[in-house]
């Protein structure tokens, strides 16, 4: 028998069934970053200072991003999201993006937190990527899932 | 005015004006990794002998992800992609996808090779996170993106 | 604090956490209207005798969109709606549409029913703007909205 | 009164209120076929051998289409699909697909059973028809349906 | 080598690269039926006399299906459609629909023309199914394909 | 015959034939209003001075959503938009919304823009409706259409 959910005993891709869990409220957390060199972040800030446009699309992006999780998902079951949000901090040589996902569901919530979390990093390099085309997307997991039947899980 | 051609004078998003621009082939190439342990990579290895579900699956995805680039990222442009193709690598400790998006048109197709890449990636780490749930996705980044006014790019 | 439920306190866009609240029968009605050429109308009106596509077609894409809202509105919840209906009324100088939204879930429709209105008014504008391309979209209101803890509310 | 549920009484369609109706499990099983020529099968049958990515890429169609029921037929409700598979057999003369959609909610996934059969099939149609172009799809049809206030139906 | 265009070397499923190929008129003929009891028909019949809002329904369910082709077929190009029609003609035992897709483009719309027939058809289904649940949905086939390099096409 | 060129000869909807007309450089125009409180519009401004998120939002909304038109529109065409723009003006009594869409293509894009321009309302109703229920959207239309063979049109 495969250690992976997804697939039956014969090898073949399907969706699990949920339908026998309980509802309950499960939420998960991602991070991933996004390495850029010093003038590219130095345009992101300046628009930061003007209309701050440049993060408002990636965290918007990253937010609608998760409500589309099941359908860029082959296997994800359509969850109704009872929360998402999309964090950025400035670190020393790029941004790094934090997601939290929330719903009161049957299954958990980890391929949304990590979509926003994809697309809003792939936003910011499209709104930066005529400055510089090199930036490099990395480090993107799960920091931490909870609620359901399985129980806590934290990234060490 | 803005280095980030995604932002007017103003410091407003708004997706580029193209119409001027020729129609030429353009071609793009990118890359990721999602890193895992051993006995992740030994289960989709065995899922490999059986039916391969996991990597098809993968890469269907990440065909279908670079077709809904317009739709996830605010400020692409639709574009009529005229090829895509996802491949995967065993490496040392995970997966390693490459994509290639080609196109007729306007503008370049960079965007729709990461989403590839991003998705493709992202629906491995569904597909086995019932194994690990630590897994990494990682070096995501453009390889090369040819044709068009700007000329040819290769990441060193 | 930002009164905008939907900012949070640093100013950021947010799609705001609903676990908590209860499942219960919510409702939303909406209108609006389109003025139109008495030539414009005389032309529905005969289709109407034939075979009455024009307003089957904009009440398909009103119930349709009702059901894509939260694709389209940023921050909107994706929701399970329950009921959908859009209705056609000629009035003096054009058409007037009324929609209703119904859902067992945990926030309320007002956006399903406003959605619907707007697209189905956009639909009849699109099919005839062949005959006139001045036809002015107005009016655009939620009616009332029931159930959920804020109770009822009703337009004056 | 129509005995066209999605028809009001007036012959106008609408979404049909399920808000009054208890969330219990549902399923639903449904067929279709799609009759080829031998030289067509071999060479499925050949890639079956290899990746087997004809089946596999049907396969993922077909779930997914599932989860886009709502998308496609314009009265049908979003539901929360809880488990969705797809299963093909070679049969003499071309392949059978069965396909299975289960929900814990408020109405039948009869349609969305039926669309995962018609689209997994056509993606069969697809991939092969280079080789031949007069394939043809038939025996679409609902093969049972239990759970729900109307209770079991099974095709004869 | 396979014989399956949408298969690689290797067996993998890709995107075809079209970049090569000319932008000329294409079009695809498709067809396929419902079979229905009288009792169904009448009631469909009867809708006809009144608003008429099963059939328009089912049409315009088919026109946008075929918009959605290559978000439905995992490896269709997207395509700017020129023209989509869908008629029904009432046979002895049930409905006929022909759908007609027309393109201005690199690639055929023979998937289209299919797709739209498909869905157009499952539309009948989901709105008569109160009604009678053994409808059959079969001789779905294309029926003419023409322009592009290969040529003109017929069903015999 | 049919004054409205999306109902055929016999009454019935279809997407018209654009394969013969010619690529040429399209361009629209919409404005919209909605009408606000002062209060409302104080907190809308207040956040100008923080974020500025919620203007962000409802112009990324407009600009998405002139993307989806096709999808929204039973009978428009898919188009590559080449290029749109969402822009806001406070007046005295609420939101001016004034947007643009531009296409190299065979049909014209008013549906865009004023798709666009719908979106971008009822965003900002859904985000400020917290505060105030009786905001109206109002004077949506078309003010110019440039390019393809009918020529320019504005707005009186």
């Amino acid at each position: 028998m495969s250690k992976l959910t997804h697939i039956d005993g014969d090898g073949a891709a399907h969706m699990v069934d949920v339908s026998g869990k309980a509802d309950t409220v499960r939420e998960a957390r991602a991070e991933g970053k996004i390495t850029m060199a010093m003038e590219t972040m130095e345009a992101i800030k300046a628009n930061m200072l003007n209309k701050g446009d440049v993060l408002a699309t990636a965290r918007i992006a990253g937010i609608m991003a998760a409500k589309k999780t099941s359908d860029l998902m082959p296997l994800c079951h359509p969850l109704a999201l009872s929360k998402v949000s999309v964090d950025f901090t400035f670190v020393d040589d790029g941004i790094r993006v934090e997601t939290l996902a929330r719903l009161t569901g049957k299954t958990g919530v980890e391929m949304e937190a990590l979509t926003a979390t994809s697309i809003a990093l792939l936003t910011i390099y499209d709104m930066s990527k005529a400055v510089q085309k090199d930036m490099i997307i990395s480090d993107i997991r799960l920091l931490s899932k909870t609620g359901g039947k399985s129980g806590e899980w934290w990234a060490k």
